[in-house]
């Protein structure tokens, strides 16, 4: 099904679930089912300046390098995502432009820090019936 | 209509609109109108480790009795949700998992207190076409 | 096409998509397009107690004017929103209740500020089959 055969109102519901699952994994550090919500050669860059991580084992190895920083400091972080604004291209893909801020909680302390703010510029595309990103671009808003 | 007939975009746009109204019944005060979004025999456990309020008269009086603590100390709060995810079950239940967040604002001070982050875990209903809260059971991130 | 001949569902994705839109835009500093939001005679307060804005020029000025606090400071600030309630009236509008926090950015610092927290009152409306703003009002948490 593509875009264009879909209507918009079933596409953005089905943007909003498929990024509070896909969300919820990395948060819940699921980290392969989170790369395969990338399509098999999807790019992931969530830090500026940082070469991308290309394809689901790539994004995977990212994921576990990153949180190496929290390995004696467990946290808790929240990825929230505010408005998502779709805008589905000619060929298929969809361009979608969010809001994001990351919530991290330290055990026993009730007020989480939340930073940074952030853009993130995804390209979903459908395979097989199913949302995917094909890339995930993060920008930091602090960085302008 | 149960999940089965009832298309996931229908669901979805459903389950933030009741959330909107809810949430802001119960930052509103409105207790009694918050607690008739759960069934007749509803549980709402907020707080980790708290007995669940069972059925409606005890989600209002629990509500009142928390809300003492505000009694000299006037707030306004503002339950923020992100990242509904919704599953639904064979049974015709639909679980939700969602995060939270609680703004409190006190008067005259510009910046309000976000804390705690939570996990929000809803089974929803569907009772004469309208949904409604089966139980909410409410985690807090920093006890982890 | 008016909120009775149009789904509930439709609508609710739309307006999402509507202010997703609409606040990158105003976040963006891409004021006219902003505006453009609003129909030709739309009232814009964003300020409690401040005179509201009329019609798309003038909201466009009061734009440039409320943002020449940051002309020698500049910030990224990204508006929230949360909890889209939607009330369809009799008379073809729909009413919008929303919760908002600002989120304000400072170059190089990696913690944003996050205030104040607001209610947005909008009144929608449809022309020639697009969603516009009548009016948007909004009030401050900390006014209470």
């Amino acid at each position: 099904m593509t875009s264009s055969t879909q209507s918009r109102t079933e596409l953005y519901a089905e943007v909003q679930q498929f990024y509070a699952r896909q969300m919820q994994l990395l948060d819940g550090g699921v980290f392969e089912a989170y790369a395969d919500t990338f399509t098999i050669d999807g790019e992931f860059r969530h830090t500026p300046g940082r070469e991308p991580a290309r394809g689901r084992e790539q994004i995977v190895r990212e994921l576990h390098e990153f949180h190496e920083r929290f390995a004696g400091d467990p946290v808790q972080r929240r990825h929230w995502f505010n408005h998502v604004n779709l805008e589905p291209q000619e060929d298929g893909t969809i361009r979608s432009t969010v809001y994001a801020l990351v919530v991290t909680v330290r055990p026993g302390v009730k007020q989480p820090i939340i930073a940074p703010s952030c853009v993130v510029h995804d390209v979903l595309v459908r395979e097989d019936g199913e949302l995917l990103n094909r890339s995930r671009r993060v920008e930091h808003d602090q960085l302008f």
